[in-house]
Parts: C-alpha cells; structure tokens; sequence
C-alpha cells in the first residue's frame, strides 16, 4: 500500500448535526492525541443515516485539501455492530469511513486507490480499547484519525492484508449501499445522444445538484436539461437569466445543476433528491 | 487553588447561534489576545436563556479535550446585572461560566473542584475594562480564557479569595438554579428496585436523552426502560432493533437514551425534556 | 496604497450555510496555499443573495480582530458575471469582497480606507487560472486570501492603480447597492429632536437591531423607542425588565437594539427587516 505523508490537515463529515457537543467532543479527543491537528469540518448536516450523500460530497472535495490530509466521514447507523472500519489511500489522501457504502463515489472516481479494513490488533496497538456501542467516531475515528495526521501510524498498518474490498465498492455493492451509492448503481445512461440522469441533492440556495457529469453532454449542440415538465437551457452563470427564471448550468463540481436566478429551484419545482433529468440537444423531441 | 498548566486550546459553549457574527467576534478578541490559541466549538445551540443545558453538556465532555484547556461557557440571560462569573478548576481543566447555576453539573461530578468568582480588580489588572452591558462573551469571557489558556493568569488569581460557593454548588442551589440543575435537584431516584428519572435533552436524531446514569441499572436484571406508556427492553446497539423500533441504551455519555432504530424516538413518543422515564427489571409491575 | 503587515488570521462571511462542504472546501484551498492560516467563521447564514448584511456585520466586527487580518466575504449572486472583486485596505486590516455594494457600510465607518478592483493579471501572477463560473469563494477568493495572509502579496499589487471606487461606494452607490445599503442611503435621520431608522436584522434571540447610533441619541433626556405602535424606555442590560417585556437599549455594536427579556421581541412585536423605528424624549409627542 502507498505510503501516506500527512500534512496535519483532518477534515470532519457527519450527519451529528451541530447542536449537541459531538463534533466537539471528536475534536478534544483528536486533539489530545495530536495536539498540533488542524481541524476542518466539511459537514455536519448530511442527513442522517445516508452515508451516500457524505460519500458524494467528499468525492467531489477531498482533493481541494493539501496531500496528506485525513479525511474523517461518519454517518454509522451501523454503529456498535459488527460492520468494519475502511481506511483508503486515495491521491496522496487517508479517508476513514465505516463499510457501509460510503466510500464507494471515491473508489468510483480514484480507480487506484486502496482500501484495509480496520483489525482490532491495530487499534489496540494504538492503545484504542474501551470502545462504546454507540460512538466510534470518538472512540475510534477521532483517535484514528490523529494517528494518521501525526504520521505515527501508516494506512496499510491498519488492516491486516490489502482488503479485496475495492474491487467489490467499484461495483457498488460493498457493504449496505445506499442513497447515492445506489444512485450510482443504475447511475447516469447515455443513449441515443441522450443523458438520463438524477437529482443527488438540494443545496442551500435550493439548486438542485444532479449526477449528470459534465464531461457527459461536452459535445452536445445547444444541450437543454429537462426535469418538471419544463426544458432549461444550458447557461454559463446564475446571473445569466433574470431573477426567479429556472436555469441549468455545469457547476463547479463538474456536474449539472438546475438553478433559479437569485430563487430557489427546488421550491419553483417542487422537486428533491431523486427526481429524473435528461439533456439533450436543443430541437432534439 | 491548584495550579493550572495550559495547553493553548479554547472550547466555547453558547445559546448564541451561528447566524450573527457573535461566536466569530469572541473567536477575534481571543486572538487579539493570544495568538496560537486553538478555539474548538462545543455547542453554539445552547436552548436560549438555558444555562443548565450547557451545564449539562459541558460536565460530559470537558474531559475529552487535553489536560489544561480553558472551556467557557456563556449562556448568559443576567449579563449586565450583577451576577458574578466563575472561573472553576476541576481535573486539570479550567471553566468559565456566569454565576447562574450552569457549573452545577459539573460541580456535582467534580468534588474536589475549586471555584473562584471573578474580581473587578483582577479584570483590571488584566486591562479588562470598557464592558458593555449586553455582550460579556466579547468583553470577559474571550480575554479572560485567552489569558488563562496563554498561561499569563492562574485561576486562583482571577478572585478575591477561594469562593465558598463550590460547597453550594453542590447542593444545587447556586445562583439562579435553571432546567437540568433543577431536575438534578429532584433528580433521578432509586426505590424498591425501580430507578426514576427525566428526559434532559433531545439530540439532533431524535434520541432522548436522560438523567439516569449507566451505574445506577448496572446491576438490574434484564432491565426495562418506562416512558410515554411503552415499556423499552435496554439494547446494545441503536441497530439492535429494525428501523422504526423503539429501544433504551446506555449512551457513550454513560446514561440512558430513548432511541429508535434509524428514526426519532422523539417523535415517535410525542415526548421531549422533563418527560419522566423509569427503568425496572423484566416481570416488575 | 497604505502596507499590509498579516497576521495569519482570515475571516470567512457568506451566504452559502453549512450543509453542504462549499465553506470547507474553501478553507482546503486556503490551507493548501498556506498551510499554518488560522481560519475564523463570522457567519454563513447571511440572507441568500443580500450583501449588504455581510457588509452590515462586518463594519461592525472586523476590528475586533488582530490587526492583519483578512477577512474575506463572499454574498456573490453575480458569481461568474463581469462583476469584480475588490480589495479594501482599512484600519490595518484587508477585506476582499464581490463589487456589489457589499462594502458600503465598511467604507461608511472607514473614511481613509483605500480599495483596488482584483486585476487579471495579478490573479494569473499568483496562478489563479481556471476559474469556475459558479464558485469564486473556491477559486478566487480563497487562493487571493491566502496570499494576502501569508504575506506573499499586497492588497495594492492585486489590482492595476488604486480604484476611485472608493468615493462613490462612501456615497452609497457602488456595485448593484442592496438592501442595508439601500437602507443606509436613506439612512436615520435626525430632525425635531427625533432620530428616525429602521430594524436592519434579527438576530438569534428575536432580537432587532437598528441603524440607530448609540450616539446620535446620546444626548436625549429620557429616550424611548417607538415601534409598531409602541413607546419603550431605553435601557441597560436585557434583565432590566420582566421577563418577556419588551425594552429597548443600546447594544455592544453601539446600535439601538429592541429586544424582550428572556424573549423574541420580533415575535412579540410581528416585526423584522426594514420596520421603521423613531427614538425620542419621554413627553414628545
């Protein structure tokens, strides 16, 4: 497995909200571990229990951090139970997840990456016992977490072999895939100079985020997104239309959104996570 | 009152919210002041006017940052009057708080815990002047943590003399007792082999969560927890039951939860903080 | 153009929330650039697609932080248009913010400011290329902060010659002026002994902060606040009533505030941004 030179970086994503102290309370125990830690949070709302939505912003974030940084992802309804830990080395990047699916848009989209399943015997080297039922990401994924930002333990010393596990997410199926990953699973088709695709999820403006890849409709003349009865064009910026009019643009993370000017598309829509898109050219019936 | 070794880190708890810069601008005075101070957020969504909540949270938590950090505390709704401040040393930690009962908790767990309450003079010294009536987080609490947590105050220092208020602390009656302070005075009790107790707060997955601690059913059998007319069997783990049941557990915070798998136990009961729970063994009635 | 002397701080205010990792992300980008940045949220829930409440908060704030700091906000519905980006020397501190009007109130508080427009050229010197429609926080915003923190740039080389920007957004009526601009171009007035304003935001607790200097009243015997048909004395601290009464006071950004005690005052008057408020003497009529 690649080595990993940490830069001291570790970002956090949950579905633990803000509210409550458990963000916080990762971030002590990262802390007491490695006291120099620079502590990102990515997000802390993803909704709760769809461990595919964290996987699919993290996908499309993680390499915006310096190489060497830990990225540390939990959303565990699995918590306590007998489903695994996974470390990855993607791009010069650690990420820690639990074996739920999450992982699976990174493996998707770093095809060399590599993945261990966390064994007991390392963590109980890194002196990681008295685990709760209920809180890994304290108990373990912060600790974890500071050791690998320290550059006290490596990657593959985490697991016991090189899991065969890659091959299996790249497939989508490893461990209970959901939301996105399942998305992914009967993902974006193109067919007769067509792309079909979904909504992954609405922003806080109300865009509507979708899996259609921009590399997808490069070549298409004049493409227009269908979604609601209603056919957008492809623009450039939000402002390119007036105020509250419905648009489509590739957004900054090389996906198709729907958007509205200075609105909200989801509530012009009345569409959410899930809903169908199309593009096609303009003329095109 | 014991020495204080820092550590350079920071953590703040507030009813303040996020929406307004006002976490922020404590965050600069702190720098303004100390530099390479490390400023970890526990809870910014502290009920308003709640100081017991914070109490609450704090005295489980404070003990997973590092020996020597400053936690400071402000839910605050008397700011301006004459209520007094507090500045605790407990466990090698130092905590900041308004005299308004919100160190109770932590009072109560920690008995060896010294308190001062915080001198005009030694603001003065500390060229602490200039206080507003409304915003103490600014114009106290931020540059009295960034001194202690840069090591160029003791706690001792900070009063007159060592405060006899610890000792009524731990009878629950300091300053203006609130919320968890006042349940913790009618608190959880033990009879005839049943233990009662209340829902403190509701997490943001809809747990409830209680104040009846994992030592006092430790020895039960087949323990049952009681609320809203349901009678819960205590589980492990929140995926122990299938998705939309109702389950007890014993927390990573070592007390007793209300949970439902992979959906909110608060909803499903209809009940929120203050609502009483009872834990009995199986075939008690 | 005065020197900028950094001090590793940069301040982040947008409009994006935090459910989503675009505010992370940013901070990735900045780490990247210079890694030992220490980054400080002033808030991301400012009002979708309304600068000058940025501007508004940040007048207010930015000097509560160490001198050298730069404070970047980004309120830019305008993202991707020819819209620039300007760089405001002020009080030894910098700010970069879309040419919007975002501005306006620093430039009002700061008369002896000094602003550039980001030039081009400049941004293609630091490597700034491949700049997204949709995401100048990201790709513009985050690298210009960077370097401005790490000392590697001053805020006069980022534009051509020193923009006259200044004078007219001093007068109110640079970029596309909204909102607290607009309110602060018909701003409070003083006339018959009277100080006419408007509620400018609400915050957290309910309460209505106003346009109204603490010291354009400073002088009235007796003042009172008049509010949606009510007349309420000025006082000093949130506690000097019952409470859920409604007072009025001067808060610790030295504004007139309408508040309630242990209440929302927007709640018990049905009021929020933009509702007219007057202040004067008891006995006025």
């Amino acid at each position: 497995m690649t080595d990993f030179s940490p830069c001291g970086v570790i970002t956090l994503t949950t579905d633990f909200g803000l509210a409550e102290p458990f963000v916080g309370v990762m971030k002590g125990r990262i802390l007491a571990r490695f006291a120099t830690a620079r502590i990102i949070d990515l997000s802390h709302a993803i909704p709760a229990h769809q461990p595919g939505i964290a996987g699919f912003w993290l996908s499309r974030c993680f390499e915006d951090f310096p190489t060497g940084t830990v990225h540390v992802a939990v959303v565990d309804p699995g918590v306590g139970t007998d489903r695994g830990i996974l470390c990855m080395a993607a791009q010069g990047h650690a990420l820690l997840a639990p074996d739920n699916g999450l992982l699976a848009c990174c493996a998707a989209r770093c095809p060399e990456a590599q993945v261990v399943r966390l064994a007991d015997a390392a963590l109980a080297e890194l002196g990681i016992r008295h685990v709760s039922a209920t809180f890994h990401g304290r108990d373990i994924f912060a600790p974890v977490a500071a050791e690998l930002a320290a550059g006290r333990v490596q990657p593959a010393s985490l697991g016991g072999t090189p899991s065969a596990a890659l091959g299996a997410m790249q497939r989508g199926v490893l461990g209970a895939v959901q939301s996105v990953a399942a998305l992914a699973a009967d993902g974006p088709r193109t067919a007769g100079g067509e792309v079909d695709g979904r909504v992954v999820t609405v922003d806080h403006f109300g865009n509507l985020i979708t899996d259609i890849e921009a590399a997808s409709i490069a070549g298409m003349v004049a493409p227009h997104a269908l979604i609601g009865g209603r056919s957008l064009p492809v623009r450039r910026t939000y402002d390119d239309v007036q105020p509250g009019t419905l648009l489509a643009l590739v957004n900054s993370f090389d996906l198709l959104e729907i958007a509205a000017g200075r609105a909200s598309a989801a509530a012009a829509l009345g569409v959410g996570p899930g809903a169908r898109v199309s593009v096609r050219p303009a003329g095109a019936t």
